[in-house]
């Protein structure tokens, strides 16, 4: 019997379109005075990155997702297996 | 003369793999409590979205990130262009 093979999983949470992001918005503000221009937008947001194991399926990433990386009221989130 | 075309870039930046991280270790430490096994690993790491203009190049694209949106001496990034 094989060991239970493992995936890698991303999870990437950022603000929603409507939801202000002081920290992009910082950064974004003080590249031009830094000497870069050219750059138009900045938004921050978090990137998760997990294990888990063949018993996690994809409905169970979607709940872990929503319920504890992201908060819904503000900001919206992708799931992808990356391998 | 078109408008100037606008690429979107992401930058994720990670904690390296040698450095602590506490906020990653909680989500996964909290987990199994919340009745979610099989998730052996959370790292907590940033997510960035840009728009650039045609001006902005790889090699300017590189400076930004490792200056102003990682941590070289802590964090490991990467820059992709999306669009």
């Amino acid at each position: 019997m094989g060991a239970p093979t493992v995936a890698r999983v991303v999870v990437d949470v950022m603000p929603k379109p409507e939801i202000l992001d002081p920290q992009g918005q910082a950064v974004a503000g003080a590249l031009p005075r830094l000497g870069f221009t050219g750059v138009s937008e900045v938004r921050q947001g978090k990137h998760f990155e997990l294990e888990v194991d063949d018993s996690v399926d994809d409905e169970t990433l979607a709940k872990i997702a929503e319920g504890f990386l992201a908060n819904p009221v503000i900001e919206e989130w992708t799931v992808r297996r990356i391998s």
